[in-house]
């Protein structure tokens, strides 16, 4: 079924606001059987109100069982079908470093490596080179690398990696890459999949060419491969499938990448959570729709540190008065996945969500945790569907026929 | 959603043990409204500790309010789309009884009937012969039918029902059936669906006319019909869509032929839940995956016995310790579908589950049963998401996205 197809001519304008609250990894799993997760045992009393007046639900981001990158955890909130709005690992690493990719970009994940005389890779990520030292490569190459009638964009990330971007009419998105996976060999040469790709495919090879030659007498890094080399996904934006205007308030790049790929707007540059509230304020009468991004439930959760995150939790509670006293129509809190501290990684557990409206249907739960959600109103649900939720909740969307 | 596209890149090998412990039939339905189901009644110990450490769901077989068969059932547990990968008739009666179909097969579900001197059908099931009479028949079929550049194998079934295969090149399974359905006309030619099929229509035609003639002077059989004419499905393995070398311990011969259709070892030939569970130890170490096949919570189900169905569940029940002895890392306990004695067939309600393993999110529930299921931490859920959540639970997939 395709969602944005269903609710095309359903929608309608209003003035409500809809906030979508997301507390990054937000679900969790308890230290023994039986036992309370990072959220059951946070002291969270706003969450808990909104909860006895709201409808609970559990998100599944993709699939049953399938643990999502940030990436297609947030395209589902967002109400993209993530399986089949697919980011590139090319487009996600340039979106990360909150770089803004244009239609016929052409992103690339760059590592630098050593190879021999003979042009043999001898390692792969190049001793990990510090980020000290591979950025004033980077730098070197943003400069000094010309392709004729191509754009080409450098830019550190971390470490050997960097990323590229190509820009210049007619560069396809279909490129193998040209890491071979072991040493002893030269890097591969660059094969386009189709036709459309075959200037790009030779625009790495003269981009790793040109590399080669400029660092030749660097001895940590002195050569490059190519990788998830893709195009810009190709995402209707928020005002074309739901017609709002959307602001993203996040601290992190890459959550604000993702939000622009989807066009909302990157509103300020916050460095915590009560600047992004103040921010919210500041923005108010400005936008339908805010995503506001929480960071730490996630980190702490991939620390594995279930202290830290209950913590953060807490953290993410306190935020809420201030956000209620805006008087959103339509407030969510959810998380993108679920990020156990028990597993210190992204997991396929469903993901506790809340949803707050004058005319949600309330569930008589308790309090907001995994379990009170697993009576919830909204049942277990793919995360796809949040944003018609939000959308009819807001009084956004029309009768379906007659 | 294509689940084995979707999970193809991110499997990845380590040395868990999954075990899929199903009771065929297991849901059930009360004996009156307000009351206990089978699962409820029976006295489950085993499956109780697991449920209050594990986590529940209710399994929907293929769609709500359809009740499957035993081949869509499985395909479903077994993770394929039972709607996709269906199984031709003549390939579900070949697998039935154990025979092996080869890639290019073609599988026929045969009747014996009678025709009178013209020709024509004067009893579609030749008086429901009895398999002692008709077992010879076949016998005779299977020694001097021959078709020139085509193996013929006929094997009997039961009463008037017998398997034809032919083996050869070029031979497509789609022909209509010849039997019109009713008596006092001819047995219908063989039509093929598709120019790839005339010549199995033909030698189906052949098959007939040799049947006739070596019958012809049998008084109680002297002809048949062919129905169900169908190619071995084309169905990719446990190996190739989850990277589990996967086996197969059943009683029944349907069961051992629905696993090795998607590529399980059928392992040894127990005649009992004690011998499958030795089996299974004995054979402990040398697959990734065991499929436990107990059929009796559905014969007692289909014979309309709800006390008979009570004790077999509750042999069901104790099995259960010898396997957890064994430590698999995930274990689930369902069924294929649910088989009520209150109706003494296959039905279409949901299918209690129980998922076992170390970082599943317990969801409170205090014993194994179709209601504690309704609030259970999985949901309801589409059979075929469980092998996803059995790879997760596993460690065996990686992270879909970045």
């Amino acid at each position: 079924m395709d969602l944005h197809k269903l609710i095309a001519p359903l929608l309608q304008k209003n003035d409500t606001k809809i906030v979508l609250y997301v507390g990054d990894g937000l679900g969790g799993l308890p230290q023994e059987p039986g036992g309370k997760t990072e959220l059951e045992t946070a002291n969270t009393p706003n969450l808990d109100k909104l909860a006895r007046e709201g409808v609970l639900g559990s998100s599944i981001p993709v699939a049953p069982g399938i643990s999502p990158g940030s990436g297609p955890g947030h395209l589902g909130l967002f109400g993209y079908d993530p399986v089949e709005y697919l980011i590139g690992r090319g487009a996600l690493e340039a979106t990360g470093i909150g770089f803004k990719l244009e239609e016929g970009d052409v992103a690339i994940r760059a590592n630098f490596c050593t190879v021999d005389s003979d042009g043999n890779i001898t390692d792969r990520r190049a001793g990990r080179i510090p980020s000290e030292e591979s950025k004033p490569l980077v730098e070197r190459l943003a400069k000094e690398v010309s392709i004729d009638g191509v754009e080409v964009i450098v830019k550190p990330v971390k470490e050997h990696r960097f990323v590229v971007v190509f820009r210049g009419p007619d560069l396809g998105g279909e490129v193998e890459d040209t890491d071979p996976q072991r040493t002893g060999v030269p890097p591969l040469k660059a094969e386009a999949r189709e036709p459309g790709s075959e200037k790009t495919a030779r625009v790495c090879d003269e981009f790793v060419k040109q590399v080669r030659q400029l660092l030749s007498h660097e001895e940590k890094a002195n050569c490059c491969t190519l990788r998830g080399i893709t195009g810009k996904p190709s995402i209707p934006s928020f005002e074309e499938v739901y017609g709002l205007h959307a602001a993203a308030i996040a601290v992190y790049p890459m959550y604000k990448g993702l939000a622009s790929l989807v066009g909302m707007d990157i509103v300020g540059d916050a460095q915590s959570l009560d600047e992004q509230v103040a921010l919210m304020k500041e923005n108010w009468d400005k936008y339908d729709f805010f995503f506001i991004h929480f960071k730490y439930t996630d980190s702490t959760g991939e620390d594995g540190d279930f202290d830290a995150k209950v913590r953060r939790t807490e953290e993410y509670d306190a935020a809420v008065p201030a956000i209620m006293d805006m008087h959103p129509d339509v407030f969510i809190a959810t998380g993108d996945h679920s990020t156990p501290s028990m597993l210190s990684s992204h997991s396929w557990h469903a993901v506790p969500t809340l949803l707050w409206a004058k005319n949600c249907r309330s569930d008589g739960a308790e309090s907001f945790g995994e379990r009170q959600c697993l009576t919830g109103g909204l049942g277990q649900f793919e995360a796809k569907h949040l944003m018609t939720l939000a959308l009819a909740n807001a009084g956004r969307l029309t009768k379906f026929g007659a």
